[in-house]
């Protein structure tokens, strides 16, 4: 039953699904395929409007929570629809000028496997439910993974819907005027387990030649902003001895965070460091900066190695104090642990992609997803798909159509599994 | 007779002047006292038309320029008024939100000293020009040195009258409007020499706590802008060794420009690199920045370091390039050589302080000034009174009275003595 089900996975129909879904919020490009999708606007609506109309197609019980996180139940015949249900699923929104896969194939691909496994008649024990998580970009509301933090619990839904965008509207009201902020919460714990097929969003995969990727854990992320205060001075009449420059000491510090990680990672391979925000005040030619203030990012699928870069960041910042008397701050703006996918996920998977004799690799996943946050309250897995040359967050992702299909296989393989128990 | 004219220099007269001149375009402050005087604009015109009225009271011959460059002649009893001048003077403009003795204490030091000379009734050979040049800091119309420029004829008058500013403005209409668009070019190469006195705007003078300062030279200028540009990438996904970080290559740069320029100025002391302005695009915390710009000033009184500088940052960014994969431009985007005060002019300052029995030093100047420009074409002296901790283009800005009293009698002597001969 399960080998009809994955032979029904239909490239076409799943193709169909990202092609149409891409049509809402499409931007103007020179080269690729475009999408902005921000929560609580017109396309977001469209969007949104014609997921919801694609589960009831496939007959599936529609929900829609208060901060507009949809799931559609299936329930397979015999089944009592309050059993702990399997689910799957990803985003719908895009950053601005983002790709057509970035979250809408974890959602689509969830669809596509939930339609082959009802089409097939699989013998399951559990009901499967597809999600599509509200706001995991967050680019509009300036912060990220909304619906699933409301959905895992760690975020209160009245605080996510008192959020407000840049003109002051709330996430309630953006929400409200689509038609999609209801009631309740869709929870995360009750669910047996959660799948997310995803893109990779990184070159591992296309580089190795390999169409699927099983992901071991999501790194974890700290954000740091670090001000350091020299003194503005005349660049002409002070004296190299005289100074405090503040940009001077900020591309010391720089150089140090670079030689941390790269150290790291020289042992781990999961360890990164960016700074990728810098600011000099006042910012003139004929100025010594009297005030630097960038960011920092921080990543590890190990929380000890992230600490012992902020560490060495501390330390570095005492040097800079001592030895050039400026003055340094560090604000860590938030942290996210680390987490590792479940084993009986990981194994789902692994049984899948074996048994459809596709080639694969585990990896860790740089970036954040929703997983990630569904991994606090029941076992998760995720299912990487290469992205070409790496390419994220930009028209030019591109993840080629056969890859979105076996990626999809080996997801409706995996669900029937988890399912079956 | 000298000494007559250096005893009827009158410090209230001066401060009067000053401080009716600071009245012009001033601003709010909390601590000190500020101005904002731009060419052009009504301000500026107040500035002008009150000391065109001093110098008429003063009786002097008065002469605008096409560029609005004004200049008082003092023809001393018997002396041909054609005879070559000595000069001095100084700028009435300011930067936005600038001091009250910028400019303005070189422009009324050399009147009170022509004031002073002609009520003492010295014996003089040439007559002695009050100046004051226009746009000498070039925040309006991008230019500095605009009055000086023009009259050392490195500056097409045609080409300064048509700089324009960010609303579009010529300068030309500029002065138009306020009455200070004449005939003609006030010609410094037709002086015998030039004086000007000014403050330092760095801290030596005031920390060495000596009231005068003889100017040795001026320090040339490079300014360059550099771009960097590497790949913008993901900061999760994308691992250490694949990066191609531009913001990580300008710290290496940065850290590099600073080295060169402290280990130069360990010989010299008048080695100055700042690196004043940076920018990151795309500058997001979470994106590997793909470009970076920074801004380069370089400063000594030898252009054989400036060039060693730069000759080390074009060796530096090639290393990048070989070893980081990133492209670089650096745009030169001007460069004034390094001038040294005439013999002669310094030997009467040296003179002056000594009649004077005024402690001083000799030190370069790490500024530019109007009388860089004018030293290309006559001989030219430079006369420091300190800054208190070394403030300048700010509402905090200062140089005590007693030091602008004392600076005058040095320069009144000094003019009587050039002009003696």
């Amino acid at each position: 039953m399960i080998e009809r089900a994955i032979a029904t996975v239909d490239g076409d129909r799943l193709r169909a699904d990202i092609e149409a879904n891409a049509e809402f919020g499409q931007i103007e490009v020179e080269r690729g395929r475009g999408r902005t999708v921000l929560p609580g606007t017109e396309a977001d609506r469209r969007c949104r409007e014609r997921f919801v109309n694609r589960l009831l197609d496939a007959g599936l019980e529609v929900r829609v929570d208060c901060v507009g996180n949809i799931a559609g139940r299936y329930v397979p015949p015999g089944v009592d629809p309050e059993t702990a249900p399997v689910a799957s699923g990803s985003h719908l929104d895009s950053v601005p000028r983002g790709g057509i896969f970035d979250g809408p194939l974890g959602v689509y691909g969830a669809l596509e496997a939930v339609r082959s496994i009802d089409e097939a008649g699989c013998d399951l024990a559990r009901p499967i439910e597809v999600v599509s998580f509200t706001d995991e970009e967050g680019h509009r509301f300036k912060d990220s993974f909304i619906g699933s933090a409301v959905a895992t619990g760690s975020l209160d839904p009245v605080e996510a819907l008192s959020l407000t965008d840049n003109q002051g509207e709330t996430m309630r009201d953006g929400l409200d005027r689509i038609g999609f902020h209801r009631q309740g919460v869709v929870d995360a714990s009750e669910w047996d387990s959660m799948l997310e097929l995803h893109i990779e969003q990184g070159p591992r995969l296309d580089r190795a030649d390999v169409p699927v990727g099983i992901v071991t854990g999501i790194a974890g992320q700290t954000q740091c902003r670090i001000e350091i205060t020299g003194k503005a001075d005349h660049a002409g009449v002070t004296a190299m001895d005289q100074r405090t420059d503040a940009l001077a000491a900020a591309a010391m510090l720089m150089t140090k965070i670079e030689a941390v990680a790269e150290r790291l990672a020289t042992d781990r391979g999961t360890t990164v460091a960016t700074v990728g925000e810098i600011d000099a005040d006042p910012g003139a030619a004929n100025v010594i900066p009297g005030r630097a203030t960038l960011s920092v990012d921080i990543r590890d699928t190990a929380i000890e190695t992230m600490e012992t870069i902020l560490t060495e960041i501390d330390r570095a910042l005492e040097t800079l104090e001592a030895n050039r008397g400026v003055e340094t701050t560090i604000d860590r703006r938030y942290t996210v642990n680390p987490v590792s996918m479940a084993g009986r996920c990981r194994d789902a998977l692994a049984e899948s992609t074996a048994a459809a004799g596709v080639s694969s690799c585990s990896l860790h996943s740089g970036a954040s997803h929703d997983a990630m946050l569904v991994a606090s309250v029941t076992d998760t897995g995720m299912l990487f798909v290469p992205s070409r040359e790496g390419r994220s967050h930009s028209p030019l992702e591109w993840t080629d159509w056969d890859d979105c299909t076996a990626g999809t296989r080996i997801l409706t393989r995996a669900l029937a599994r988890l399912a079956s128990d």
